[in-house]
């Protein structure tokens, strides 16, 4: 995989597109076709699509990390495939929760389907995970197994943190970084341990590479958290100033209220009124934007992405991995810190 | 395992639970109340209770299937724990999509705790089973955890179809009959299958196993169905003729309207009004059920009941399998034929 980004994730998507294709078919005609809708396969109606599948960031980790480790990138394309259907499965199931009516610049499958063809959607992409990792011969399968089982208890408890932090008001950021770390960073370390453990690599160079995929999934998720706020809704594919809108404890917003003075109280004063949040005025929700950035959490949330990227990049240093793969994940990295959506 | 029924489901929840709950312990605090709420181990406010966790009948097949393949059920109990999670997981969500507000005579999840937490409690009770199977060190772990994952997306298949069919008034008794398979015989059939495999049973006896295990798992699920219509609703913890009110496409009322002539008729014309039937009053719904008796579905249903557990009883008469859980699986069988509840 010798490209430069997004080549990377262009490629990764091409291996493992045609094994999620084959896993899904395992599903009945109805939750085949909700879940081809999901991937961009196909429109609501059935007819075939080449619509925006997702990134293909996490697969891409698991096949990164394969290579770097010394091995093929085929011999991990059933973690590959794995955790891309954890994801899936999680995305699903948070749209239904969030009630989030968009992802992808379309409509999500709840908001198409109803709510039960959205649990049912989500629990099928759960259960293929586990048989697409089943799949896989290699002698280290079963650890990649349990590595992948553990994180997905990881992403649920994030999940759950989440859910629970929208009643609260005094969310810390301690709170908030340890729930970031379960909802996104959890299931990106563990593409890389998979990766590496399906390679058969030794503990040093499993260890590193987790590290690096945990480092640079907590940036991601504060890019994804500024993008919330600050984001192009024409490029997100997500109505503008959402975060604030629907009032979510994202570490920009917790980092100002908990250090932000000033700002920081009126920020806070202001999303205690979620009813008067959601019906809020672009006018009002920029002024709200404004009361973050002058708290620091835009700065704050910017300088702490790039110091988890270089802990990533530090993590990876000193132990021994393939140089051109090594290369890519860095350019992996760099290209989550730079995104626009 | 030398019981009489239900000695059996005691014993067996007797050597799973310690698992459970050590299972149940990995998760964070929130979820942990929720699903230990589920299971009967605490009120919803976390108090202590030695509430009814289920009638343990999947991880009883486990164990007795695995001792009758001439292994201790020890060697099993990841695979007994891994079908109880799994059944539970389908029940949370199956509660939250169908809207019931009472399971084991107490609140469902959702009417305690709302949609999310139900979603997500459903979510970590699956990725629990699969921790659970994964904590085997069984040498033939990988083949049963295979089983485990092929017979959970034919459990969201049956479940996928059962959505499907209440939006449908020409359900035939064929797809029926497939939906109760994949509801509920594929997981009772996987169960047997797992018990076998855990303990290196030779392919005669898991295949044996499974279709005792699938014509017992059909034959508890027409059971399940008499008892939506008929049982008591004093010892069901369901409300009287809850299948009526619901119009659910159960299998004595398919039956009739597919054979029951005039009164299948009458019965098809009256459940195609939904919001009448759900206000339906208690004599209005004995009439009804007087018509899927006078059609011929309750007859059936207990001939075809009595026909899967005969099926079931020649499965493993011809294979080489341990005298004493022989007769216990047996004795399992007609508890289950002749159960209130």
């Amino acid at each position: 995989m010798n490209l430069t980004m997004p080549g990377t994730l262009g490629l990764t998507r091409e291996l493992i597109t045609p094994v999620l294709r084959d896993l899904v078919n395992r599903l009945d005609p109805m939750l085949r076709s909700v879940v081809s809708y999901h991937f961009g396969w196909c429109d609501e109606h059935g007819a075939t699509l080449n619509g925006n599948p997702g990134k293909a960031i996490r697969p891409s980790l698991v096949l990164l990390a394969a290579e770097a480790a010394g091995a093929r990138p085929q011999c991990a394309i059933p973690g590959a495939a794995a955790v891309e259907l954890v994801h899936n499965f999680s995305l699903v199931h948070d749209d239904l929760m969030d009630r989030d009516e968009c992802r992808r610049h379309r409509p999500t499958l709840w908001a198409v389907w109803g709510d039960p063809v959205a649990v049912l959607a989500g629990d099928a992409l759960l259960s293929l995970a586990h048989e697409a990792i089943l799949d896989s011969d290699s002698a280290h399968a079963g650890t990649a197994h349990t590595v992948l089982a553990v994180a997905t208890r990881e992403l649920i408890r994030g999940q759950s943190a989440d859910t629970a932090f929208e009643l609260r008001d005094d969310v810390t950021l301690g709170e908030c970084l340890e729930m970031a770390w379960g909802k996104t960073a959890a299931l990106m370390s563990a593409s890389a341990v998979i990766g590496a453990t399906l390679a058969g690599a030794p503990t040093p160079v499993r260890d590193a590479l987790g590290v690096f995929g945990g480092n640079v999934g907590l940036a991601f998720q504060i890019i994804d958290d500024l993008l919330g706020i600050w984001g192009q809704p024409e490029v997100t594919g997500k109505p503008v100033y959402s975060d604030l809108r629907s009032c979510k404890k994202s570490l920009p917003i917790t980092w100002a209220i908990e250090y932000g003075g000033a700002a920081g109280r009126e920020l806070a004063a202001w999303m205690t009124d979620r009813a008067h949040a959601a019906g809020a005025t672009d006018d009002e929700l920029h002024a709200i934007a404004g009361l973050v950035e002058r708290g620091g959490g835009r700065a704050w949330a910017t300088e702490e992405a790039h110091r988890r990227a270089a802990l990533a990049a530090r993590a990876v240093a000193d132990v021994r991995i393939v140089p051109g793969p090594a290369c890519e994940l860095h350019a992996l990295a760099h290209y989550l810190l730079d995104r626009q959506a």
